[in-house]
């Protein structure tokens, strides 16, 4: 995948953490991406519906598992606007994901750089993780979830 | 909790792996406890389900968040038959859930032991897991399993 189409799919995972933002959920998005196109799409939904695995990503996935009618899959490339968490990460692993591109680190929970090389482990599946650099798109918007948060409270 | 109780809803949990191995699928089984009684149970049903989620702990675990009505699974314990993998560690320590018990390592997948210590990393919640000992009835159901499904082949 080249540096345009990443650019591309990073939005569109963008577009989705605005939506989380909009519902006071902590604003990240994820898209699904196979053959050149998306497949599912999905935000951090985790206080309202109260799933453990409500983050984008792993939402995305289960779409993308449902469109697919597999829990495998293969050859799909993950775009998520935030660092995977160990159980996300771990999810990609189980379900076989090829690709797996973010835009921030998450400093408290991320597993591919921050706490831990996940996807270096000898697990059963190799997931090729990347940084995307969406020019601070991302983080910005986490950063100002925040601040409004503290505000509130 | 002492080593009767453990013992006791470990069992359990080896039940639920019975259910798994009756229906093809790797026999796993899991139990969530919470104040001394039983909130849920499930049986790995990946297969079936076609769920990337489908492991049974995550699934105990899903149910268990449904009863509570919060993804909290605070002061909860996760039995299961086998060690976790990093999907089900990982949403053991998102979940926050207290204790984790498991009766057989899994060299390949595991994340209190066989891999990685994952409980050990600095993440923002520590899970408490332990090995139990269940006199290798959980190893045995898994050996036989791998064994009917190589007739198979």
């Amino acid at each position: 995948m080249d540096e345009k189409q990443k650019e591309f799919f990073m939005n569109e995972a963008y577009k989705e953490a605005l939506k989380a933002y909009k519902k006071d959920e902590v604003p990240v998005g994820a898209v699904v991406v196979l053959d050149g196109m998306i497949i599912a799409r999905a935000h951090n939904n985790r206080e309202k519906k109260q799933l453990i695995e409500g983050h984008a990503e792993f939402l995305a996935m289960k779409k993308a598992a449902k469109k697919i009618g597999s829990w495998r899959l293969e050859d799909t490339s993950v775009f998520v606007t935030m660092e995977p968490c160990p159980m996300c990460g771990g999810a990609m692993i189980q379900s076989r994901v090829k690709n797996c591109y973010f835009a921030t680190y998450d400093l408290k929970n991320g597993v591919s750089n921050s706490i831990i090389e996940m996807f270096e482990l000898p697990f059963n599946h190799k997931v090729n993780c990347e940084y995307v650099d969406d020019g601070g798109k991302s983080s910005q918007l986490l950063k100002e979830f925040f601040k409004k948060l503290r505000r509130k409270k």
